[in-house]
């Protein structure tokens, strides 16, 4: 199987040659292709620009060997086509005039993906004609409570209290931010299957911090829309929440793939998760700790996740900048050889399931 | 019932006449009387004075109505009596000189409870002869990872990078370090103990962001070994850690009661432990969310709480420092209001379960 095939087989639940694997924000931190941009142009320029997007994503793929190229971009673009003034800070987006009234609300634009985003979607495009078949292109795009939240509080935070305390104080606002969010992000995820996203995935950072009927009421419905509009394009939506271990059925509602953080233990994701395939969740804090702590850690990860179909392997949370590329790519390898699976197991498509060769 | 009374039958699982309330960071923030005390001393002073730690736990139990009257203290107060240097920002404790080789930890001091400690223990006694039966005076005490998290990363951190890069990369190292810490923890809960505490609450704050094997590893062992010690010295065990949906059942080994974080249903959670008391979880951004907000929020953490005996009303997190404690005052009262029992429900010991008066 190709990469761009195995990729796609995990996210369906279909038999697989050997587990695929990727990484969150594997594009862009240490590799040196990257690191030499980065002294010319800041990171914004950098998504922003076709060229650069793509080179950096495809230098990733290729370095790393993963079976996923995910495209180098920010979560807050589609909330800067929106017309919201945003700065990259080292720690995250920085908005110059936070959202915190209906009328903020209004002054938002409604996006036209192509004039005002078309820069991902060439990016994609280039990035899909580097890469051929060797990796699949992953799509990027925030959910909503997490735009709402940057939106709100005006950049990172701990807690999410200012934005919590909006939500929950003038819900009219909080639903109409959300609904404006969510018209945005559909265009933006839609423009970027259109230009060869094979799956695109949803990032709900900070969703965790919600009580699951708080989620249900303000976030789920916007979520899901999203999703669906990913389902509908004809690709696998993945989507992602930090600290998800209390919203994992929540967040399975309308996508193909879950992305379980590693706070969480993977077998009992897949426990409560028959019919979703399952991302993750190895806890980057293992990839500065030397070979043994990475060796234990994708082994237990691989233990986990059973020989069962629908497991894409990938980190817990994204990768931190200053990872050794050298451990990501030894970490693919890996993956791939205790998981790879015999052409006569892969071939019994109704059979008994595939058995992990060791 | 008396306050004290109430707060201990809560955490015992045994009937109460109305469910107990307390909350996390009660005492401090917006109270008059420690707004005056502030403009003259910094936390960590009034933290170490102990009729300055009385005077301001005193007046939030008295002010609020509160059935528990948790100590002002710091979770790095034990730290501090090991010889770390450390100063209190206003986003968290910053160490002078991090903890990071074996020989940092060397470095650390055997505790002398009486000699380094003993202001907390004088406060505790203070606290406890102002407040009578009023309420029950708990005690604080930071758990092993969080505390240990704070020394390696030298203050507050996003993820605990680096303290969880040393944990899986030099596990002597950690593990001697979280062995020193839970010898000086035990000392000081069991003189927290000695002194009149009547219940000791140990904050593992950032346990949550551990794999469920890793926390087995890492931390359970010696958090285990400090829970044993409070509930040894007669008292009950209160275990908290935020983002802690994952390892719930953990947390509830060798603790009465288990602090249910915001981010998850406490129905679950009572589901999960049906043998442990649960404490929690109204989510703290609720109470900037005017009165509805509070009361439908109020309303949610009861019913999902149900009638069963062993549960402690209480904030899912700390209480926002900027808080109205009016807001907190009729939290306390409505709680109360809602779950009072009849006398007669109370004296059927073994019968059905006491049905709440609407």
């Amino acid at each position: 199987m190709t990469g761009a095939e195995r990729f796609l087989a995990g996210c369906r639940r279909e038999d697989v040659d050997a587990t695929p694997v990727w990484f969150m924000r594997q594009s862009g931190g240490s590799l040196p292709g990257y690191r030499k941009l980065r002294e010319r142009h800041d990171v914004m320029h950098i998504a922003r620009t076709p060229e650069l997007s793509a080179e950096v994503t495809l230098e990733a793929a290729d370095r790393l060997g993963t079976d996923g190229a995910v495209l180098f971009a920010d979560v807050m673009l589609a909330a800067q086509a929106m017309g919201v003034e945003l700065e990259l800070a080292p720690t995250g987006p920085v908005i110059a005039r936070p959202i915190r009234s209906a009328t903020d609300v209004l002054g938002l634009r409604t996006i036209d993906a192509e004039a005002d985003l078309g820069f991902v979607a060439e990016a994609i495009r280039l990035t899909r004609a580097g890469i051929g078949p060797r990796a699949a292109v992953i799509g990027i795009a925030g959910g909503p409570f997490t735009v709402a939240a940057y939106l709100i509080e005006g950049g990172p935070s701990r807690d999410q209290l200012v934005a919590k305390r909006l939500m929950f104080g003038s819900p009219q606002v909080w639903f109409a931010l959300v609904d404006r969010i969510a018209d945005a992000t559909v265009e933006y995820v839609r423009s970027q299957v259109s230009a060869g996203a094979q799956a695109v995935q949803l990032f709900d950072s900070w969703a965790g911090s919600l009580a699951p009927l708080d989620y249900d009421t303000f976030v789920a419905p916007w979520a899901r829309r999203i999703l669906k509009a990913i389902r509908a394009a004809g690709v696998p939506a993945i989507h992602f929440a930090a600290s998800g271990a209390a919203l994992l059925e929540r967040l399975a509602k309308d996508a193909d793939v879950v992305g379980v953080d590693a706070g969480q233990s993977l077998r009992t994701a897949r426990e409560r998760l028959p019919a979703c395939a399952v991302q993750g969740n190895l806890d980057p804090a293992r990839l500065a700790g030397g070979p043994r702590a990475v060796t234990a850690g994708v082994e237990r990860v691989l233990e986990e996740a059973g020989n069962a179909v629908g497991h894409v392997f990938n980190t817990g949370h994204a990768v931190p900048r200053d990872t050794d590329p050298g451990i990501l790519a030894g970490i693919v390898d890996l993956v791939h050889e205790r998981t790879t699976r015999a052409p006569t197991e892969l071939a019994t498509v109704n059979g008994p399931a595939p058995v992990r060769r060791r």
